[in-house]
């Protein structure tokens, strides 16, 4: 297997153009769109997503918001996270770890990650070292969130 | 087309059996199947789900939480509202108008309703009145937001 290089997608006409492709696809692709159409953010800014291309093409897109410590119901000691959206990997493109090269990324930034484990993909999330929490309805709700702990770092409650 | 009812579905051993036929199935089942063995529910105790039952089989469901006002971050006054999660028709009984049901169903409670649009699911929920919000990247995280605003009520911002 090859090494996969992941790298943060900059917002451009190329980018969203080639996020159509992907199935989720929704308002905050739109809204990129819309802003540098109205000139509200500099063409090749940064955007909250990371992918990895093969030949020039986006095979794989991950996004990262980073959740500030005020927000944090998840974790002890309350602090900064990351939460992992839309990670989806273009069917041409499936099966060769780039799930797991996006994944990894995300842990190798130092801080704790929280995703939403949907379509049944809990035995992946597992793979990669994350664990299911204690459904709190309130907090959670109707989400399947899965999290990953750095060392020193345990679950709220 | 034939009326279709919409139940308030209860929690039971019959009814998580029947939840394993949906593709979106995760934690909060998994938390009410535990609730159940532990006795930490009665059985036929009501879940959040609402769902339609044809010849005695649950075709199609909906999950609806009341999101308390102290939460709101969309609409204005600040009220409850009810987010839908977990929309799914299963496939045999597609295109028979039971998600526009569901839906009706939820839109009927008198509060606003709030869903993330997954799926390019756009044309459904623009025609079932839905509007998109204007996009907060801290507030909205990578979902789509859509939203159903009763008379009276407008959107924050």
């Amino acid at each position: 297997m090859k090494a996969l290089k992941v790298e943060r997608l900059k917002i451009n006409y190329k980018t969203l153009e080639e996020f159509q492709q992907f199935h989720e696809v929704g308002l905050p692709e739109l809204s990129m769109l819309e802003d540098l159409k109205m000139n509200m953010v500099e063409n090749d800014s940064h955007s909250p997503f990371y992918g990895i291309y093969q030949d020039g093409q986006l095979a794989a897109r991950i996004s990262l918001y980073r959740v500030d410590a005020k927000y944090d119901r998840y974790f002890l000691p309350p602090q900064d996270y990351y939460e992992i959206w839309k990670l989806e990997v273009l069917e041409p493109f499936r099966h060769q770890g780039m799930g797991t090269a996006l994944v990894s990324y995300a842990k190798s930034l130092g801080l704790p990650v929280k995703t939403n484990a949907r379509h049944r993909s809990d035995p992946f999330w597992e793979k990669m070292g994350f664990v299911p929490v204690q459904y709190n309805p309130e907090r959670d709700r109707g989400e399947s969130p899965y999290v990953w702990l750095p060392k020193g770092v345990s679950l709220q409650e």
